[in-house]
């Protein structure tokens, strides 16, 4: 087993002691659990002040103005079917004992662990059985809410569009935020017109998600991994097997009504008109199909509900999306051309996490906030760097504050 | 080869000579080429009007207020990669010889046959090569409108609804058929809003459709038609694949959105959490899930359309359909969902011949019109049977006039 594991610097400010400072946080989906964990980072600690000075071991700097706390927000999946990884992985670095790994001073909410997603229902009794804690159950539109208004909120290279295989990252005006389309691709897909803060609804989704392609694409191609099933489709040529405008109309566009000859009329459509079998495709032509067949489908009905209600920008997160060019591509061209160009397709580059940063964020004794002087170190070049995946590179860090409020 | 052949019964008003009556139009699409063809049915033979009298021997009836050709539309199709088998039909019947079989009086356009349909760019050379027949193209969206208006205006008992197994006839009111969103659901999905008969636009559509169902279906079952890939689907059960709330949530709804425990989360989403293979699901699991998925996504995205242009009712066309109960249930649910019962899903039962009949009724010299005294043999018993399909039916038959204008 071997997580994605991607760390983003944080700096912690805990206003009260340690053991009170929740440390871990999960996003429990169909298919993958999300994981959020906080770490003391000795080496990176600093006094940001000028007037902090270490009071112990645990790596708290306590400054006049601003006790600061170094450390790392981690970031880690699983499979959700492989969940004893998850357990394996959490009980071997004591991230469930709520203080640090050589604290013994347990505060008395340590049990008490944040979790949001459908299994923290279902698999509540088995982390009470192995882990003996208790999973505190948020929300999940709540928590996708928190965690994308923060990151929106908090960073200036946060959302990004891709067009013709560049990133563009966008300067998003924090008093303009609102009102906007998160749309997030999980198992299924959940549609959250969010007009502030707090004010927000779940106004649709679609049952054709990332489990859909998984789903599917394992039965087609016999890929054991969402990744490998990605890679894959990176390879393929999608119209060996979707049938085109062009492909019914003797290769002619249907110009009358918009559509060129290279539109998709029909995805999987040429599986029909010929004697070929499952075998006789390649596995990433399927896969290359099936992206985006799901990516166009989810792109459009995001489309249609933002123009329900007049949204001109929908931010599309999850972990379907993986920074992958085909994904983001394939959404973007769908939103442009349905929204004859009025509407905006952008994504998150910590796409996948959004559930899990508002678990973290639920905690009432931690608020993981904004620090104005964060700095992050993402170079121009990354926006014309369609393979770039920041949550894969080492030294990207986000700076931010945890207060023991 | 044996075509789906259905027939309805015509009445043929001749105003000019039969030469120049067409007597055959094609929609061929990407999957299926559907043909309409006239034939003179000398058994049928009556006079109508009580004043007619048989004038020679190719079954005219010539009445003092109203000459009558009694005589029957034939419907039949077939798959566009098996195009001889069409081919064959067409010649071994002489159906393209525009006149009768044992007519020899030929008139001029005898060899411009109407079609519809992409295909009918890509495969004019071959029917020029095989038949010697030239086809003349009409626009693929102005038949099946032409097509479903003439349906809708002439039938008491074209449009029905379907709700929990039971079709429910509607009444249209003439004065009142439009707006209305046509959805055909062929490969591809078109979805016009149609304002009146010269009147509308094709304003969406989706490349999940028909042969999407088809071709994936083919893919995951080895099936060999459409047709057995729809009887497999009915004696599925799609909750061994798809991934229910309840699977997400440990059995329970998810109330504050909406969802119940059985709603889908994520089509095929179960295909991932196992171990399982293609070959340990059953095919008709595997058929049941992809139509419920194509079904309610299609549901959904002709909901969200006709949200947007203010349209209360959807009627739903195309080979697709088949007159499924767990095809038409699961629109009729999606579309019912999300417009929170203000919106219709209903159906045709000439469901895939729109775009063949909006064809046959191009010619310029041909109208097929509403024949004001038409008797449809539909008992009241045909709604509570959810599987009466009526093109199966020898004795239906539906009473209309062919004019030579």
């Amino acid at each position: 087993m071997d997580p994605r594991q991607n760390q983003i610097e944080v700096i912690s400010e805990p206003r009260q002691s340690l053991g009170q400072i929740s440390h871990l946080a999960l996003d429990i989906g169909g298919s993958l659990i999300k994981v959020v964990y906080f770490s003391v980072s000795r080496d990176d600690c600093t006094d940001r002040e000028g007037e902090s000075s270490a009071n112990d071991t645990l790596g708290v700097f306590k400054g006049d103005k601003h006790p600061i706390l170094e450390g790392r927000l981690h970031f880690a999946k699983f499979e959700t079917s492989n969940i004893n990884d998850c357990l394996e992985f959490i009980s071997s670095r004591k991230l469930h004992l709520g203080g640090f790994q050589h604290h013994e001073n347990l505060a008395k909410d340590k049990n008490l662990i944040k979790a949001t997603g459908g299994g923290a229902n279902k698999f509540a009794e088995l982390f009470k059985e192995k882990l003996g804690i208790d999973l505190d159950k948020e929300d999940e539109m709540d928590c996708l809410v928190a965690g994308a208004t923060f990151l929106l909120k908090a960073f200036h290279h946060e959302a990004y569009t891709y067009m013709d295989g560049k990133k563009h990252f966008v300067q998003i005006d924090q008093s303009n935020l609102y009102p906007y389309l998160l749309v997030n691709i999980g198992s299924g897909v959940s549609m959250i017109k969010v007009d502030g803060e707090d004010k927000f609804e779940r106004v649709s989704g679609t049952n054709v998600g990332g489990g859909t392609f998984w789903g599917l694409g394992r039965l087609l191609t016999k890929c054991k991994s969402f990744d490998e099933l990605l890679e894959l489709s990176h390879r393929g040529n999608n119209r060996v097997i979707d049938m085109l405008v062009g492909d019914i109309n003797g290769g002619m566009d249907y110009s009358k009504i918009g559509l060129s000859s290279t539109t998709i009329a029909s995805s999987f459509g040429k599986a029909v008109s010929n004697n070929k079998e499952l075998e006789d495709y390649k596995p990433e032509d399927i896969a290359q199909s099936l992206l985006r067949m799901i990516s166009y489908n989810i792109g459009q009905i995001s489309h249609l509900n933002a123009l329900q209600f007049g949204l001109k920008r929908i931010f599309f997160g999850g972990f379907f999306i993986q920074d992958q060019p085909h994904t983001m591509d394939t959404i973007s061209v769908a939103v442009h051309f349905w929204s004859k160009g009025e509407a905006k397709a952008m994504f998150l580059r910590h796409e996948g996490f959004l559930g899990a940063i508002g678990a973290y964020m639920s905690y009432p004794k931690n608020k993981l906030a904004h620090n104005q002087s964060m700095q992050i170190p993402l170079a121009a070049s990354y926006a014309a760097d369609p393979n770039y995946n920041p949550l894969n590179a080492d030294k990207e860090s986000m700076e931010c504050s945890v207060y023991a409020a």
